[in-house]
C-alpha cells in the first residue's frame, strides 16, 4: 500500500482562503439592475431587489463561518496528508458552488410562482445540507488521524466538533425537509442556524 | 458565559486581502462597450465611457483606502478574536457590496433622467457610510479590547484612529443628505474625502 | 550571457495559489438557469443542467489535482529561477483557460448535434493535454536543474515524477483521439484518468 | 510636515498577488461562444475566435511579466513607505484595467472596420504606456528612496532598473503611435515587445 503524502498546511491554507475569497465576493455579481429603468424608478427596481440583498447577507454570512469553521479545523492540525487534502478539496468545491444556489434563491423567491419557490429553497437547502456534510466528514477524519493533529490537541476536543458538525448536518436536513411544505419557515431556519452558529461559539482555542 | 476564540491573525490578514483584491478587480467588469459599434464609432462609445473610468477610479481609490486602513487596525493587534472577526466579517462584506453601487452610479449618473441620478448617488453614498461605519465600529473594538493589541499601543493611538474613522463616518453622511440635493456637489466631496484620506495621513506606524 | 534571475519561491507560490483559487471559483459562472422559467418548470430546469453538474465536478477535481501536482513541484524546490518562472506562467496560462473549454463542453455536449458535441470533447481534451505538457516541461526543467532544488531531491524521485508527467500526457492524448471517434468514450477516460490522479498517488513526500 | 506610515511589505505583497492573480485570470471571461451555433459549425465559431486567444496570449505574458517585475521591485525593499503605497495602487489600478482594452481588443480587430481597429489598437496601446509610466514611478520612487531599500541595493543597481522602466515606456508609446497609421504593425510591436522583456532579463538579484 502507498505510504500517503503529507505536506506543509500552510499552502492549503493559502489556496482554501483563495476559494473563500473569491466565491464570497462573487455573491455581489448576481445583484444588479436592469438598462431601461424610467426617470423616477431606480429607487422602485433597488427596492425590488430587496431579498438579493438578503440572500447576498444570508450567504455572505454562512461562507463567512464556514471559513471561521475551517480555520478553527486547521488550528488542530500539524500537517496535511492524502485524505485531507482530497476532503479539503469537496469542502471547497461546495464552498465556491454557494453562489449558484443564492442566485436561483434570489430569482425564484417571489413573483415566478410557489412551486418555483420550493425548488428553489429546497437547492438552497440541499447546498447548506452538503455544506455541513463536508465539514462532518473533514472534523471525522481529524478524528481519526491522530498523527496529523497539534500534540495538544486530544480526542475529546476533536469528537465534540465532530458532534457539533454532525448536528448541524441534521438540522440542515430537516430544514430542507421542511422547505418541502412551508419553504418560507425553511427560509428563517437557514437564516437563524447560521446567525447561531455565527454568535453561539462554545469551545476556546488560542492558536 | 463561553469564552471567545483568539486565533493568529495572519489568516484573517490573508482571507481579508483576497476579498479586498477581488473586490477591487471586479470593478473593471463594469466598463464595456456593445457589440454593435459601427465603423468609426468606437471613439465615441469610449468617450461616452467617462464616467465609467471616473467612477471605476473614485471606488479603486476607496478600496485601495480602506485596504490601507485596514492594514493600519491589523498592525496594532497581536491576536483576533470572536467578537474582531465578526466586524472584520462586517466589513469585508461591505468592501465586497462596493461593485454593485460603483455600477448603478456608473450607468444611472447621466441620461437616465435627474431622479435616477440622485437615487444612484444615495445609494453609493450609504455604501461609504456603512463602510465608514464599519471601521468605526472595528476600532471601536480594538479601543476596548487592550487583550488583543499589541503591548506598545496605547489607548490614545487608537482613540485618535476611532475619532478619525467617527468623523469620517459623519462627514459621509453629510455627503449623502446633500445627495439629496445637489447630487452632483455630493459626487465631487466623495472624491475630495477619498483623496483626502489618502494623501492627509497623520498617524506614523512602522510595523 | 546574463545570469538568471534567482527568487525565493515563496511569492510565485502565493501567486500560483491565487490563480488556482480564481479559476477553480470561476467554474460556477458556467451553471445558471434562464430567467423565464414558467412556474413548477424550475425542478425541470436545474435537471436539464445535469451535465454543467458534472463537467463542474470534473473540471474542479482537475483543477485541484493539478494544484496537488503543483505544490509537490514546489516542495522539491530550494528557490525559482528565471526558466522555471516562465514554465509555471505557462502552466497558470493553461489553468486559467480551463474554465473556457469546460464551458463549452456544458453547452454543447447533448441537444447541439454529434458534430458540436464532437468538437467540444476535442477541445478540452486538448486543454487536458497543454496542462500535462505543462507539467512535463515543468518536471523536465527541475530534473535538469539540480542548482535550485533542496538538497535531499535526488535524481531519481525527480525522474519518477517527469515520468508520470509524460505518461500522463500520452494518456490524456489517446483520450483525445478517441474523442474524434466516441466523443463519450474520451469523456468517460478524462473523469477516469483525474479520479485515478486523485487517488493513486504512489510518492511519499513530507515536506 | 507628518511623518510617513511604515509597514511591513508582506502584506503589500500578498494584496498585489491577489489583484495580479485575479486579474491574469478574468482575462478568460472574455472568449466565449455564442448560443445558437449550428451543427458542424462548432469547429468554425472556434476558429473565429483565434484573435481573442491570441489577445488572451499577449495579455496573459504582460502581467505575467509585470509580476516578475513586481517582484523584482519589492526584493530590493526592506519596508515599504506611505508614497511607494499609493505609487503600487495606482500600479494595481492599471493591471486590474488590462482585461477591459483586452477584451476591446479582441472584438474590434477585425470585421469592425479599419477606424474600429485603429481606436482599439490606440486603446491597448495606450493602457501598455500607463503600465510602464507605472513601473518608471515606481523604480523613480525607489531610488529616491534609499531608507527604505535593502542595504545591499546601490543606487546604480536601481538606477539600470529606472533606465530600463523609461526606456519601455518610449518604446510603448512609439509603437501607440504607430497604432495611428499601421495598427497591425503596432500589434507585432506589442507582442515582440513583451517577448523579450520576458527572454531578455539583464539584471541578477537572488533574494
Amino acid at each position: 500500500m502507498p505510504k500517503t503524502v503529507v505536506m506543509a498546511k500552510g499552502r492549503v491554507e493559502a489556496f482554501s482562503d483563495g476559494v473563500f475569497a473569491v466565491a464570497i465576493t462573487l455573491l455581489i455579481l448576481d445583484i444588479a439592475v436592469g438598462e431601461d429603468v424610467g426617470n423616477g424608478d431606480l429607487l422602485h427596481s433597488l427596492g425590488q431587489l430587496w431579498f438579493n440583498y438578503l440572500a447576498y447577507a444570508i450567504s455572505f454570512l454562512t461562507i463567512g463561518v464556514m471559513w471561521v469553521n475551517h480555520h478553527n479545523v486547521f488550528s488542530m492540525l500539524a500537517n496535511v496528508d492524502h485524505g485531507l487534502l482530497y476532503r479539503n478539496l469537496f469542502l471547497m468545491a461546495v464552498v465556491s458552488f454557494v453562489p449558484f444556489p443564492t442566485s436561483v434563491l434570489s430569482r425564484y423567491v417571489h413573483g415566478h410562482g410557489s412551486a418555483n419557490m420550493r425548488t428553489a429553497v429546497v437547492l438552497y437547502g440541499l447546498t447548506m445540507v452538503a455544506l455541513a456534510v463536508a465539514f462532518t466528514l473533514l472534523w471525522g477524519y481529524v478524528y481519526r488521524s491522530a498523527n496529523i493533529r497539534n500534540a495538544d490537541i486530544n480526542d475529546k476536543t476533536v469528537r465534540a466538533e465532530f458532534v457539533r458538525s454532525a448536528a448541524g448536518t441534521g438540522l440542515y436536513t430537516l430544514a430542507t425537509v421542511i422547505a418541502l411544505f412551508v419553504p418560507v419557515l425553511s427560509l428563517a431556519l437557514f437564516a437563524l442556524l447560521v446567525v447561531s452558529f455565527a454568535f453561539a461559539r462554545p469551545g476556546t482555542r488560542a492558536t
